[in-house]
């Protein structure tokens, strides 16, 4: 599979890329007789599945972000720099950021997604999507300084606006997204506000499909509708949005007034596949072989939502355990042509099940043949992504998180941080004066100097 | 005390700021009758004393920080504004942000401060303070990627400025910072890098007087100073920042070239003595009367760090304590007033003791008679700082979080956000290539097209 011969000494494997997919190859390789160099623009590795819970005040960007040095500082055989790749020369072999260049024998693409507007960027200041920890700060910032505008407010076309929110999406994250928001607004926020009443939120979700969860079966989208409307949340099905400024959206052409609007309604996958001149999809992910490398350099692997793999005939999955699994994969590969050893048969995705949450105490999971839902669903999911989340540390911090959220309805995170306020809905002026009658000499209702 | 009339309905309180001081003053009038108006820049209180622990990545913003519309959801006298007032209007009885306009009959300004150049204002942008979260996640940022920068530079002087922190001021803010810095680099980071040893960092305190903690008694002094040293922190007493840039800092005309410069030198109150055209000090503090208030406007109060109050003929310090014990002595003076009751006797501070931590296990405390030091100090000091953290929720997880960190010697929140990446050093183009001989034909070692 390899048009160059295998190479004598320890050959250098470069990584780019610490999310699920590149940190699963460079653990992989870790009895390998190589040397592993993991690149990645941020220090540390982030949990993303649970990156709405950041944006909803839930849990603290730390608790779902390991740094990659720590991840591997008993790892011998890897060493890791912090490095926006954004050239790959094929010839001499090497990587680059523009100042520094890492040289490779085998080179492993990992780079990821970014949530993708198809040709309507225009739309992006105002409906943000959720893809890094700055996105995610940025909405929880947008939510929450909603909730202050509306109290401030006076007026109520405006109040009614600030205390709207739109998901454009109906897929695993615009469904976790509102169910996260509806969870806030409802219950979290309840007896904060002394002008607003933050239950009267109106949430609404934009699906062009006709059900939610596409990807998932049949009966878990009709479950998930069931429990999404259940919360007072309104899914519009079949429905599209034509337009999108700083007031809202319009769906299907009528105006919904929201300071919140949410994009999770489709990603892009990273310039990896530009670098390489390679064939790519629409979502400019990059077309590779069973083996998981490109036909013209079969020492380069593209995996995770970087590249389109099928497997038994389908596309393989953009979610976490796909990416996961390809990243064993490549290490076996990479492992095997390394050792001079016969290298394992094609990719093949095992499907570990379909998972979401829908807001407090209930999810939707289908694994194998069994369909959970509802409280026995959402145990079930919670175990499954503290099991998951790297390193003994984050899981029982954010175990204890969830449990004290779910006990007390408080949320462990909500910060308004200094910075861009332009999401800030701007009150009219207005006198906050208490409206009864008052009789004192102190009294004033004039405007300050 | 009062130039005009008690009112006759229920008085308005507004009280600007909600940090210690604005908190107490709140919480004291709960069960007066007045409607309390709390205005703050943030939606949360910082608890400002743990900031440092945020820089050095120990803890998460969130868990320093609690909503304030949280903690008066019960207080049915209380309502909370997000709004960053700029003028008082002592005519009318107004505060406003120039946009809103609220009413006041009796006004307590807890502004709070800032960190101070005096003169030097230049050297802020290469030598941040420490006040607010964002203060802090930007220190954070540029301590990790001096360590980043290291690890990836060949050049052996760029190396050598990464890896050295000066600190500038060595009171309490200073010698914590420096402790937690030796800390990190001692003890987290032992064995993540594979070019450099974050063990070999120089950490620099620069203190202009004859002893660190200066405020604190002579004998704390000393064995902060036995603690930092012994922790291969370089302590430099009677010495003076003579000049600061992007390359670092000059000591007394000496050059110590520095990556992360952090200034704890001072600080400078806010702008409200110019709101109201107050006497001020030099730190425009402005003064004020035995019972907090201003002379010309009885009914404006200014407590915390903002003002400069007498008790027993000395300055009240500009600590946490001091803010509480201000803010619930007004609270006191606005219930009576508005109670028609008689006023209390002039504020006097009680000094609780002296606090502060040196690094992993150790701290200096004195409480009355009584001095610990080293890892009883610690404990005691732990304990104080729990206790004093709002809400229960806020404890437990800080409180895991330390034992955590103790243990492991672990950090939780080493994230490094995109944003500012002006703070990072620059390396030189380097190749990371491994520096033993290869034979294989795909070496390269060119640089990128």
């Amino acid at each position: 599979m390899f048009n160059r011969p295998p190479v004598s000494t320890r050959p250098r494997v470069v990584i780019v890329g610490a999310g699920f997919a590149g940190l699963a190859a460079a653990q992989g390789l870790r009895s390998a007789p190589v040397d592993i160099t993991l690149l990645d623009r941020r220090n540390f590795h982030l949990f993303q599945p649970l990156l709405y819970q950041v944006a909803t005040a839930s849990l603290s960007p730390g608790q779902i972000s390991w740094p990659v040095r720590s991840i591997f500082s008993g790892q011998k055989n890897a060493r890791v720099l912090m490095m926006e790749v954004n050239a790959v020369d094929t010839l001499s072999c090497t990587v680059t950021d523009g100042r520094s260049v890492v040289p490779y024998d085998y080179l492993v693409l990992a780079t990821g997604a970014r949530h993708a507007y198809f040709g309507n960027e225009a739309w992006e200041p105002f409906a943000p999507g959720l893809k890094t920890i700055e996105d995610a700060r940025a909405l929880r910032e947008k939510l929450l300084r909603a909730y202050e505008a509306a109290e401030k407010t006076p007026d109520a076309a405006e109040r009614r606006k600030c205390l709207t929110a739109v998901i454009v999406g109906g897929g695993a994250t615009g469904v976790e997204m509102a169910g996260a928001v509806a969870e806030l607004a409802h219950r979290t926020l309840r007896g904060e506000f002394r002008n607003i009443d933050p239950q009267s939120m109106r949430i609404v979700v934009v699906e062009a499909g006709a059900r939610l969860l596409r990807t998932f079966p049949v009966e878990l989208s009709e479950k998930c509708l069931t429990s999404l409307t259940g919360m007072g949340v309104e899914v519009r099905l079949k429905a599209r949005v034509t337009d999108c400024d700083a007031r809202g959206v319009a769906v299907d052409g009528m105006r919904i007034d929201a300071a919140t609007v949410i994009w999770a309604a489709g990603v892009q996958a990273s310039s990896a596949a530009d670098w390489l001149n390679a064939r790519a999809d629409g979502s400019n992910r990059a077309f590779v072989s069973p083996t998981l490398n490109l036909g013209d350099y079969p020492e380069i692997f593209v995996i995770g939502d970087t590249c389109v793999a099928i497997s038994d005939g389908k596309p393989v999955p953009g979610i976490a355990p796909a990416a996961k699994q390809m990243g064993g994969y490549v290490a076996k590969v990479i492992g095997a042509h390394a050792a001079h050893k016969p290298l394992p048969p094609p990719f093949k995705y095992r499907h570990q099940g379909d998972l979401a949450v829908v807001g407090r105490g209930s999810a939707v999971v289908r694994v194998g043949k069994i369909s959970l839902s509802g409280f026995t669903g959402w145990v079930f999911w919670s175990l499954v992504h503290v099991m998951f989340l790297i390193g003994f540390r984050s899981k029982t911090s954010v175990a204890l998180d969830w449990i004290w959220a779910f006990v007390t309805r408080q949320r462990s995170a909500r910060l308004i941080s200094d910075g861009d306020a332009s999401c800030l809905a701007t009150p009219a002026p207005s006198d906050f004066q208490h409206s009864r009658k008052r009789d004192s000499t102190t009294q004033g209702g004039g405007h300050a100097a």
